[in-house]
């Protein structure tokens, strides 16, 4: 399988795939009509750029034709890559599982810290150059909500535990003997768990199920007061119900990473929504992400061209890699 | 001992005393001169407004004279108090050991994962409505030094290495076999240890050795991009020269809870000084806290009634509470 042909779908700045020099065929594109183009003569392709629309058009229809038998996306999320072409033919999907875990799960432990302390409002004095000692909360011994029992959601259950947070994860299949948490709960239970959650995070992969799964009504039953961030995928929360929840006070607060569209429009009300932090898609990207994002690509490289089993295998009909059981 | 005279000295609002009421004659003393005046009749003081410099003015002279036999204070640090007169005297003082240590430790913490994150770039740009997406710092694996060996520098020492930070702990004297972490360092091994740390915590008492401890030299010490954070006594630090190392750029960013004069003035350059996060001493007063300490005076006045040992007794030649060793 030497010299077999990669596609690189966008992204700038573009991976450092050195170490396939010599070994595979690198070909880039940069756009939509590049990629239908080059697709059919692709062995393998990366999504680089994993915001972009470009595959679903690309892609051979049911009858089949030329594609790579191997996609690779950049990120943990692979929504955008469960359309029916691709998840019904024979290429294999991975991901990047193992890379912003634990980012991630650093960046909701401070968003949580910074509105139990109140950091903004502590800030906004300070150009006020306005000294106002407040009292704030306590974070260990209160609860969170964690939805979504893939890594990442549960290295966030494990860095706020790690702080004395009591936490209930929630995921699509309930289960009674979790090795980490003891028990996983599934949707089901939410009517029961967000009445009593200071914290609601959402780290859920977008499926048809998830999808819009936090609106009124899930706002509705968590307490007055709590506060809610997303660091999924956009969709997953109903943006305009959200920014309601937080101007009616029944929210103390949110904070969202990620949005229905991206990047969030300067027009956009969230920008102002009244207790909303907005950050721009960055929760997981620490300093090297993209060298780790190519490394652990070019890994794969390695088994996939040794004719070994490839690591982070997606389960198409679940849309996530599934735990290791 | 029942109708002991217990003076409250200072603040608002003044703690409730409940469960005294039958016990002990309570009175308020709002002002220096009140305190000057009630002080010779009472057996006990409470110092409830603990940024208040006038029991140094009101205590008798090393003549002796009428005093309170048990001096508590409602803070951990018990600077106001170690004066000659006081700590020459027979007087027991008892501090608030117990109730700021969680919550100075997350407020620490969020701080640092703030930081970290650049949640005050952030917010900046949220407000301009600017989406800009940048890499930002993993926490877990980065080093720290955390200046105090008392309960809050290790309160503080836990919490960050609950994140997966490698810390070091600095106190006034070193130990080889810490039960917690191992190895304290002293002062002399700054100079070996700041290079390396990412972050540098000071939560040490305020005493004639630590006043002024983090200047110019100090902060040549640390690594470049280092951060700094101060939540234990103001005068650990020279304001100026911390504010010249973030203006050159050495430090990357720094926070003070404490300053050397609270609150701090409206004109003071330390407002906008480039990469300050500026706080109202509020980092250990969650929600509930003038209560907690209440009630932990109130345990206090019990033993003392009961002529008990008292809990939290300050060694007046050290200026804090010894660990049990």
């Amino acid at each position: 399988m030497t010299d077999s042909t990669l596609l690189v779908l966008g992204g700038e700045p573009a991976p450092r795939l050195d170490r396939l020099a010599g070994r595979a065929r690198v070909l880039h594109a940069p756009d939509a009509g590049a990629l239908a183009r080059l697709l059919p003569s692709a062995d393998a392709l990366l999504v680089w750029d994993f915001t972009s629309d470009a595959l679903r058009e690309a892609w051979p229809g049911a009858d089949g034709g030329p594609h790579p038998r191997w996609v690779h996306t950049a990120s943990a999320g692979v929504d955008r890559l469960l359309f029916p072409a691709l998840t019904s033919s024979d290429a294999v999907i991975t991901n990047a599982r193992g890379i912003f875990e634990q980012p991630i799960a650093e960046y909701v432990a401070g968003l949580v810290l910074a509105m139990a302390k109140d950091f903004p409002g502590t800030w906004e004095l300070q150009r006020r150059r306005e000294w106002r000692h407040r009292e704030t909360m306590r974070v260990a011994g209160s609860r969170a909500v964690v939805v979504g029992s893939g890594p990442i959601g549960r290295a966030v259950g494990r860095t706020l535990a790690a702080l004395g947070v009591v936490v209930d994860l929630v995921g699509r299949t309930a289960r009674e003997s979790d090795p980490e948490f003891g028990r996983v709960y599934d949707n089901l239970a939410l009517p029961e768990l967000l009445p009593a959650a200071h914290w609601v995070i959402s780290a859920a992969p977008l499926t048809e199920d998830t999808r819009g799964m936090f609106g009124t009504g899930t706002f509705a039953l968590m307490r007055p007061g709590a506060r809610f961030v997303n660091v999924g995928r956009g969709p997953l929360v109903v943006e305009s119900e959200l920014a309601e929840s937080l101007a009616e006070g029944h929210l103390a607060g949110a904070a969202l990473d990620v949005f229905e569209e991206e990047p969030l429009a300067p027009g956009s009300p969230l920008w102002d929504a009244p207790g909303l932090l907005v950050s721009p898609h960055m929760s997981g990207d620490t300093v090297g992400w993209r060298d780790a994002l190519a490394e652990q690509f070019m890994d794969n490289f390695d088994r996939w061209v040794a004719g070994k089993p490839l690591e982070n295998v997606v389960d198409k009909e679940l849309g996530y890699v599934p735990a290791p059981s």
